[in-house]
């Protein structure tokens, strides 16, 4: 190592318009996120879980006087010598980077992880979720919380409306995302898919006849959800295998589509959890 | 009515500092919510359904312009002749008080509903919720608008962190919020009610050896959930009937609050409704 090489190592970055800082806080726009199919996470749990899952880490980014947690010490020392480029920034940068009120020292800008539709093969995974509109980002988030919860492969994202990269979605996984798969496909592209793919495909609405709770979900199941209060559109409700209802009392018309998602997948869970005991 | 009268009833307020004005916007802070006990609500659906639940309205806000929907016509004219004043405002204003992006020309201040737990008395509702900890108004919000859908009686609050008149909270209950019983005690106080009432208190931890799906919840059921990723206070596990775990599975140690809480509900409210069968 020559003396400059030792020098450049320990820079501490105290310029938010410096151009490596610029181009993390750019990450917060989707528009860049696509063009550069980077994100920026932040946080002890979700730098780990990134790591842990294989996720490509393009640089770590650390305030070293917020890093006070031991594990986050040793976390920035193995991911430092597995090769990946640690950008060393002051607290206020760090927070200036930040949508977060404690980081906890460290951030990291990470590759974005997408399968290709036809790659996908279903195996033993509890099921798909596959999701024809969802408005919320973080709604979304929690719906990776909870799938990978109950061993869910991941989300087909049939519509552009949102983007799992997105810093609100990214914090409601709680670092979920990374150890779920990601697809985007058109709804031609996934009527052609499930034709060639043998699964059982549960659509949700209002009016469907059959009771969530009462059917036996066999696998591969595939569970789609739509938006809130609405249906799902009728080329999607033609292709399920079978439309089903969750049923509700009161004044409700719809449940938030995180939870409407969370009590099927959980419904599929312990089918699958009790048919083993 | 005296011409003054008449005239008086169709002035309409452009100026965002007039008092009235002031006034409302200043109910996005809490403080000025439990000094005055008010709260302001906005949409149609979330006026309909505070007048139809008998919420005390004390003034309606409307914004003649942008009260397209027959029905928002209507319900302006039905809370009119009930004796509700009216203050009608430019839309320009309506956009200045209001916190979402299509307010439908219409809103309302109403009378905060708080019971006291001394004066719960348990009847046939699903169940209650108890809420050791909750941080995320939306959760909230979330959650009751899940109790709502199940049948759910309300929710007893056993701390001070969130209030269920935040502008998010009411707007994630969609509604719900009005048909729901919210009260608020400390855990001396709810470990006292506790012991005078004859009821099935369930905790929920992950290191609970029961599975909340095996079970079986005898009414009056009443959940205690708490923060999430955190155990229950030790007095409050102690004052439960019985613990239940969620299970879980992959790299997940914890569920969203207004997920795990409705997962619960949904177990509940399946060996209810099947028990009818």
């Amino acid at each position: 190592m020559t003396p400059s090489h030792k020098k450049e190592a320990t820079t501490i970055i105290n310029n938010i318009n410096s151009h490596a800082i610029r181009r993390i806080r750019r990450l917060r726009i989707r528009e860049e996120r696509e063009q550069t199919g980077l994100c920026y996470i932040e946080g002890l749990r979700f730098v780990d879980q990134a790591f842990s899952q294989g996720a490509i880490i393009e640089t770590l980014v650390v305030a070293r006087p917020l890093l006070d947690h031991p594990y986050a010490q040793r976390l920035v020392k193995r991911l430092h010598r597995s090769g990946i480029p640690i950008l060393y920034v002051t607290p206020a940068i760090l927070h200036g980077i930040s949508l977060v009120n404690d980081p906890q020292g460290l951030g990291a800008v990470v590759k974005q992880r997408w399968k290709r539709l036809a790659d996908i093969k279903i195996e033993d995974e509890l099921c798909w979720i596959a999701l024809s509109l969802v408005r919320s980002p973080g709604n979304l988030g929690t719906l990776l919380r909870t799938s990978e919860a109950v061993g869910g492969a991941g989300i087909i994202l049939l519509d552009e409306s949102t983007d799992p990269y997105d810093p609100t979605t990214v914090r409601a996984t709680m670092g979920a995302l990374f150890a779920q798969r990601l697809v985007r496909a058109t709804i031609d592209e996934f009527v052609q898919w499930k034709q060639r793919n043998h699964c059982m495909l549960i659509g949700t609405s209002p009016s469907a006849k059959e009771d969530y709770h009462t059917i036996t979900y066999r696998h591969p199941t595939i569970l789609l959800m739509g938006e809130e209060r609405k249906s799902l559109p009728i080329e999607l409700q033609a292709l399920c295998d079978l439309m089903v209802n969750i049923p509700m009392v009161g004044k409700s018309d719809s449940l938030n589509l995180a939870i409407a998602t969370s009590v099927m997948l959980y419904e599929v869970f312990n089918q699958q959890r009790m048919s083993h005991v």
